[in-house]
């Protein structure tokens, strides 16, 4: 082996571990919820509805998990697509998808803050996951548009990087997420009724998804 | 190296990424159980015979928790063979397996509610835990029959697959699951006694290890 | 790529799969101690002299912490020396290296039993963790002794290899360790001073290690 | 295959295999902190007001745990740049591996025990969290001395490690971090007003920092 092809393997594998080291953060962040979920101390001695009550009220919280588990396995499955053409990383590859494990390690958390609080009075924990989840996109898409902008040293295929990633498309996110966190900010301070908020997330994913479809 | 080869290695890759994330998922979920385990706070002015009834009252949650281990390892080396025949994946691939993790990721969650809540007059428990064990089973059933229809364009020796996996016996499970769950509802609902669900259960035991045994 | 080569390479890659499952288990084990050292809540309103107790109180579990990061950190590098001589796996294998694994990941919870429960009247919690720890060396020489008597289909170097695992030396641990159980136990039921046991297993370190020597 | 080749490739596995395992243990360590933020218990019943005070009360625990993230996501970035030299391992590289891997680990409890007690009047916290990185970096530095030391059977490329790895640079802090520790105690056994100690520590940063960009 010639010390040309060691460093190109060596290059190899420090972008698998970069990548290996991801996915151990998606594996845990994906499986943390369930230890959060149990039934409350000392059930031997309760009645039997008792039980049965305590056990109807872990579904719930089943339910918060199963969304936070499907929800960080959409992004881990897009992030296994988006490095899957990668053949090269830098330091800023590095500090951007640490950067985007961040946000990904807050879903669980905020998941739970919204089951805990939300009732027909009370917004702020569903803004809070809200905030979590377009931070998230937010970091995502500035990680595929690094990689896009560099593609020609970063990538496998350079050529048909952007239609593969539906570019276009998710660019948008760069001027509608930030549209929307001042449209938020500026509603709650005026304010105004809750639902406000509501139509604007309603509106962003609408015209996104819009846009997402007449492109592609 | 060309394009093409490049190519193929990282498909290859791709698929040893959605590989050992499930191991990582395994690998925590195997493991979960053991943080729950632990004394009750401040034992250290407790007299001798608190301690050692303290220790002993530990004894049945390590037996839950090796449970747990020995019932997930089997599930991860059905998982190590299923996956050794594949060469490629699909998007439906990733969505199956993830839903696949998620019912093995609520095992300890079924195990320790079983172990707080089984008393000789509820079995509440009991039934929650065979539901998720049932349903850890009917969607590896259903990844696997996933892979054999694809096997021409997933696997590296699609003839042989079907008897290596033992196709033919695991597949009874599609009809065999369903009329469990059905059975168990109506007896539940009818408010017959619980041996009754038990029966069933042990019926739907029998009789599928009957078949693999007549087939394989 | 024939299919012989292919083949060749899924059964190296199922390896390092297990190789790998085993390692996320251990990384998670030597890890999982950190999450239960934590400051009594509320600490904020407390007096100087209360926080400084407090910090003080954590150090013997850190100190615990380290205890049981290191042994975990000694048995994995005797893992990855024994798994670097594979070249294949069989069934036997993953279940044996299953159950060395779970008494590997009852360390963590031996060390804190023995931490909250060890007095100078009371060993039942060092007990314990010695009964734990030694049913890990013995199914470790069991999976050693696995790989040694099938070394000729699952080994890379089948020769060399029962000198290099000093193999002679460990196999002394399947009359050593039953031995110290039986008579562990003999003390323990007719009531003599727990140093009786003490004297037993230093008695144990000292001749096994002492074989070792003379051996290698 | 010959003997020859596969030795070596069995070789890059066992450093592969160290260099996973340190990866878990990071992924590990950079998420566990999120595990301990939650709301109070039952909010359901709590006012308006309480909720949206609970849910700013989160926000210094985020903040600490994304301080974790970053600090404990560079750490791991100059541990894959290290790693990325090297070629071959020997037993004392483990033991320092897991030495260091053993001070990253103590990262997340030093930030919450520095969150739990940091008042104007009582800075142990910060002096405990500031030992476990200054402990991060020597074990760092030694772990890099190790591997320059024997760059010639250990790394790829021997001849250019030192000036990659600034090491001029780096093995200032086996001189560095001593001093600052035995300034660090004198000034606590003198009972001096904790400021000398933040003066030591910036003194530290400022010097290192300095040489860092006279060197390179």
């Amino acid at each position: 082996m010639d010390i040309q092809e060691s460093e190109e393997i060596k290059k190899e594998f420090q972008l698998e571990r970069m990548v290996l080291f991801s996915d151990a953060v998606f594996a845990i962040i994906i499986t943390i919820m369930v230890i959060e979920i149990k039934l409350p101390e000392d059930l031997h001695h309760a009645s039997k509805e008792d039980i049965r009550r305590a056990i109807i009220h872990l579904l719930p919280k089943i339910g918060a998990y199963m969304m936070a588990f499907f929800i960080t396995g959409m992004f881990w499955s897009r992030h296994l697509k988006l490095f899957s053409y990668l053949k090269d990383y830098t330091n800023s590859l590095i500090a951007l998808n640490l950067a985007f494990l961040f946000f990904v390690s807050l879903f669980p958390l905020g998941i739970s803050v919204m089951l805990d609080t939300l009732t027909p009075r009370n917004y702020d924990g569903l803004y809070m996951y809200f905030t979590i989840v377009l931070l998230g996109i937010l970091t995502q898409t500035i990680l595929t548009g690094h990689i896009i902008k560099h593609a020609q040293n970063l990538c496998i295929r350079p050529d048909g990087i952007e239609s593969n990633l539906e570019w276009r498309a998710q660019r948008i996110q760069f001027i509608a997420i930030p549209i929307l966190f001042i449209y938020c900010i500026l509603c709650f301070l005026s304010q105004v009724s809750p639902q406000f908020i509501s139509y604007g997330v309603i509106a962003w994913a609408a015209i996104t998804g819009l846009i997402r479809k007449k492109l592609y």
